[in-house]
């Protein structure tokens, strides 16, 4: 077996486990491929073939054991706005270029997990853009169209992924530039919530704004990575501890609809985008149209309010001295926050928090939101043409998720009549980073587009959520479909399955119940057949209050069940069966209702 | 039985609960009490005699029953930036002064609950002071010295709660003006979570951090009014629900250490700071020293930084037109606003976030500080003669609070040895609003100082939180004292008291359990004298671990108690009691172990 074109971490740990690659055979490949392929602006700074291979052998000496860390060789790409140690660092301005000494935070933790530097990528300047044409080094084309766009502004790390020079590669996403380039290359692009990710060897674009994104081939790929990446890093202020938000098994979804549905004429990425509606439908969630106004005129205040003045802040003194060494447009953006004042700043924000409100409006009526990654794209050439409007149709459907702590994971939707991939981004609440991936998953497996050039590429499934729970063996009225099962459905329980207890219960028909219910006693001199019961799950706070308001003779103890598990389940105090009908003989609860009723 | 010169709620519900005074007598002393004040500086606005007779006549018609309404006739004053229908708000500037229709949010829900409005109090202008003195409409004074300041901003709010002319009073406090006067004043300042209560119909100071504050006679009152006035104001973006934060009932609380403790040369003031901490430490709170370098440095950040420029956003269109109307003091630092720009005012955000990162350090070491309310004060000419730098002084303890999203409780310390008052105040995480007032109360009871100008006013007292949680029954090992009782403390369970099972339990030993334990069983048919037992209670999700952990063959069931309640609590399957000896004759576990080992 040979390296597929499209990397994936479960395919390179296979070759690995077999012995049929080494991190250092991979090294090499990734080298032939950089120089073999033909768009000269993904990277900014290749690492040499011979760098490469060095880092490589080093890794198989102090871990000879395949896959024995979690990012074993695997090869990835960095944003070159990130520190990597040794090499230089630009942001897409050859005079702003200095060679850091030490990792960023994240790259740091990647490399500790086993992960190769491949390369620095190609951005627009200072990821001041979503076009990626704003960069002295060129402009990297989609890898489905040398006209085209590749979106920006982490443009080289998407190229680098979808062309399988890297395995994953690190973008920025401040307004959108770790997911509309994903759109444009049929990638995934996981935009974590703010702060879960340190950015510290960071050159800031909007520092309160900044997060460090991952490119990858599939979700299962993005997600892994940024479970390494992520972590609180002690020299970046805006770094915490987000706690995991989990997410409905069958979410209601926000779609657009009427006039705040815009493709700028583009029905292929809109087709894209109904199919997507209806795909995530077609998985038991539930589209719920709302009103984009709230989330459109926050964007706009990103791009056209005060935060800009973070542009500058990141950049003052250079700026002040070299403002001839800016990209034009990069350089209007920068210069337009010298209008601002403090107070201006202020009341960005008060304007911010008012539009805030009506954005939690929103997520009170869905869980997540499922948007376009973008409306559509641009020739290279009519971004040159039309850099500043065209550039903020780009951003549409992104701009507002930062500023209002969100999680995002973009996915591809399938490819236009023309050629050109699409893509669309589940955006849920902070914390929700996990929770979004198995839908983001199943979105994605269903357009059937493979990933980055390879349309017929696979990849592993994200699984659903293990349901975190108690156990709870019920045995009665509790069934699914009798009289009191409700109680468990109003409590967030959940079904495991049916079950069967251990062969020494017998069960006995209480007398005077309403609803009829049964009492289960374990007799270790009886051997039977065991009893069909079932098994829920409940949250630890639900399962409290279940068990505290369960009356007398019934109680929660350790019921055994057939396969030798105890779990926690319905027992009865003996002095109630005193007189009352066993009805061991049923097998069950439900089969005794039937006999009874028959 | 007349009206008490310091007015409580308590003391209110009596005196109309026994039918000896009415809203309208109320109405009429404070009148006169108005009238006969000295101090001709607390009152911008003094709500004409008919006119509040005439309120209190409108409230009896409404709702004859006396206490009907939870603040039936209870006389309170507003400070003069915050709108009340009818009378002229002037934020002390009487150029700007409008005249509202509507009241403020806070005012309408406490006018609801059946209070009645007396007055609109004097303040440092536009609130930009700590210390009362930068009005035009004079300097009120401490009710403890006709030479000494109020403090401010909320100068006459203060003033008109501790002179007896109101049962509580509104404050705002954006850098401490709930607190400072307090302190002033031997009064109890609520400052609560900034959202907590909502801000519109407010003259914004600093609109991202303002708070409407409670000044009182006692902690209770103070938390009676601000859960009357709380809740989530539509008009206002920065309102917010809060969920509640819980304290340990033994806390660890920081307390000022080294160079960061300073008093200006106050000796007085420090002492009573430390009797402060010792009598916190003697209610069971453990004293732990903390650099407050963090926190000084955040309320330098608030004073010196660009958080100004929200004071000149709240007014600047009429600073343009009359920066001739402002106080000389106040003019100033509204006009160094214009220095600041956009830039800096994400400087200032990056350096406070910095900040931030320590200050959440400190609360990993301690669950609230206990602080000096001010390091000292001084007299109303000292305070003219060098506005600026007395003035931060004031703040030098209070700055913080609102940009960390603190909580915080300002209470009398007792009198200097000249006779003025100082004060302290506890602080504690956003949501601690509600724990802190038992320890706050306490402090203020030690304190033995009464409340306002009377020193041996009497106050109620404001109960412990009751304990959430799931009541259990434990019957054997698990009892105090015994070698299962662990499990219950490690999982934060707390001991609600010995109880007795009803008479028709039995106790059985169970053989061959390690360490050794009973079974109980109810036996319906068995009269005997009940079995001691304890009552514990769990918070939901340990209780639900507890359970879960329970082994066969113990359960958790429902126990009938000698008072006829029915709890849950342990029981046993009626299998593990065969050939057991049963112990029931012994009254309980506990005294069979005794006489076992006897």
């Amino acid at each position: 077996m040979t390296l597929p074109r499209i990397l994936t971490l479960e395919s390179l740990r296979t070759l690995y486990a077999a012995g049929t690659l080494t991190p250092l055979d991979v090294a090499e490949a990734v080298a032939d491929r950089m120089e073999a392929w033909a768009d000269p602006a993904v990277f900014i700074t290749a690492v040499p073939r011979s760098d490469l291979a060095a880092a490589a052998r080093a890794l198989m000496e102090r871990h000879p054991q395949p896959n024995s860390l979690p990012l074993w060789g695997v090869p990835f790409a960095v944003k070159d706005n990130i520190d990597v140690a040794g090499l230089p660092t630009t942001a897409a301005c050859p005079a702003f270029a200095y060679r850091p000494d030490a990792d960023a935070h994240v790259v740091a933790r990647l490399k500790a997990a086993g992960a190769l530097v491949t390369g620095k990528t190609n951005l627009d300047q200072f990821a001041t853009g979503l076009n990626g044409t704003r960069s002295p080094y060129g402009a990297p084309r989609s890898v489905y169209s040398p006209e085209h766009i590749s979106g920006g502004s982490s443009s080289g790390s998407a190229v680098a992924v979808a062309a399988g020079l890297a395995a994953f590669a690190l973008g920025t996403d401040t307004a959108g530039s770790g997911r509309v380039p994903a759109a444009f290359n049929n990638l995934v692009g996981i935009k974590p919530t703010p702060g879960l990710l340190g950015t510290s060897g960071l050159v800031p674009a909007c520092r309160s704004l900044d997060c460090i994104s991952v490119f990858s081939a599939c979700v299962a790929d993005g997600l892994a990575v940024r479970r390494i990446a992520e972590g609180v890093d002690p020299a970046d202020a805006f770094s915490r501890t987000i706690p995991p938000v989990a997410l409905p098994r069958a979410p209601r979804f926000g779609v657009l609809t009427g006039a705040e549905r815009e493709f700028f004429g583009d029905t292929e990425t809109e087709r894209l985008y109904e199919a997507a509606v209806e795909r995530f439908a077609s998985l038991g969630a539930t589209p719920v149209p709302f009103d984009y106004a709230p989330l459109r005129e926050i964007a706009a205040l990103l791009y056209g309010g005060p935060w800009v003045a973070e542009r500058l802040a990141a950049v003052e003194d250079f700026f002040a001295a070299n403002a001839d060494a800016f990209d034009p447009s990069v350089r209007a953006i920068v210069e337009s926050a010298k209008g601002f004042s403090a107070v201006d700043a202020f009341r960005g924000r008060y304007r911010f928090e008012a539009l805030k409100r009506r954005a939690e409006a929103i997520f009170a009526d869905v869980d997540l939101l499922l948007l376009p990654s973008a409306p559509t794209t641009y020739t290279v050439a009519a971004m040159r043409d039309d850099p500043i409007t065209l550039n903020s149709r780009l951003g549409l459907y992104t701009n507002f998720a930062n500023l209002l702590g969100l999680a995002a994971i973009a996915v591809p939707a399938g490819f236009r009549a023309d050629g050109l991939p699409a893509g669309v981004t589940l955006i849920g609440p902070g914390g929700s980073d996990d929770a979004l991936g198995p839908f983001a998953d199943a979105l994605h497996r269903g357009a059937a587009c493979g990933a980055g050039l390879d349309r017929a590429a696979s990849f592993p499934a994200v699984a659903p959520p293990e349901p975190e729970g108690i156990p709870l063996a019920v045995v009665g009225a509790h069934l699914s479909g009798l009289p009191l099962n409700g109680q468990l459905r109003e409590l967030g329980a959940r079904l495991v399955g049916p079950a069967r207890t251990a062969g020494d219960y017998r069960l006995y028909a209480l007398p005077g119940t309403q609803p009829a219910k049964p009492g289960l006693l374990r007799d270790p001199n009886y051997e039977g057949p065991g009893l069909d019961i079932e098994v829920w799950t409940l949250a630890p706070a639900a399962f409290a209050r279940f068990v505290a308001a369960i009356p007398a003779p019934l109680g929660i103890g350790r019921v055994t069940l057939a396969d030798g598990r105890a779990v926690s389940g319905f027992l009865c105090e003996a002095y109630a069966v005193a007189g009352a009908e066993e009805i061991t003989g049923y097998g069950g609860w439900r089969a005794y209702l039937a006999r009874a009723g028959g």
